[in-house]
């Protein structure tokens, strides 16, 4: 290709930065299904509908955040609990996202969340968290979740 | 089998209370050799010897703590500041662990660990771990870990 230096310069720089910080652009169909259904995630959250939100969960699922957990069942609720309305869900964004894929049925995935809501809600929190996913029958489902 | 009626029924209880609390038997060779590895890094860490710790974890692992560190170097260099000496480091136990192999060659585990140390080390201090394992060249390696 025939780019000024500086251009190719800038371009390579800001790929191997969003690398860096995990934004690195999704290749497989793999990587693709899995962002869609975060993106989906993200908006289910912000209706307020937590059996959506928690659909791309697998059954057997294992979530780590203070304690351990066991199963969609009891994520469900635990989210149910810990948000017992839309204004304690606040509104989810998600940053930093990287989809790594292992190997054809397995991919894991980093990133920041972050709840922004009213003082009288909680106020704003976050943290980072890493998840788990498994292609089974066909669906990437999430098996292991770890947020902090 | 023939087994009196209150045996089995007790024998059941602690399968299904092994598996909830994470203490399933490793039945795969998988399972066996990341066990093992567990084992030897507690061993490394308790001798102090932070680069045979670091052994298991890939070349390019990820660590998500309390932030998110990319790189076995980057990792080896993390462990080698947060603890500069054996009194430091204490006396590292796991408890807990389970080890979940998703497929020939990913592993998920699951663990609490606790370092055991003086006050004037930092006091004793501990949390919950996630690691994501993966057979790479016939040795599995650490590709993920999130300790919080």
């Amino acid at each position: 290709m025939n780019l000024p230096k500086p251009f190719v310069v800038i371009v390579l720089s800001s790929m191997t930065l969003a690398h860096a910080v995990g934004g690195a652009p999704d290749t497989t169909p793999g990587q693709r299904d899995i962002r869609s259904q975060l993106d989906a995630q993200v908006q289910a959250w912000n209706a307020g509908n937590i059996p959506e939100f928690i659909q791309s969960y697998a059954d057997d699922c294992v979530f780590v955040g203070k304690e351990m957990l066991q199963g969609k069942a009891a994520l469900q609720q635990r989210y149910e609990k810990a948000y017992p309305s839309q204004a304690a869900m606040g509104t989810l964004t998600f940053a930093n996202l990287a989809v790594r894929q292992l190997d054809q049925r397995v991919a894991i995935v980093t990133g920041e969340w972050h709840l922004d809501r009213n003082k009288t809600a909680g106020g704003p929190v976050g943290g980072i968290f890493s998840l788990v996913w498994q292609l089974r029958g066909g669906k990437w489902r999430i098996v292991l979740d770890h947020t902090t």
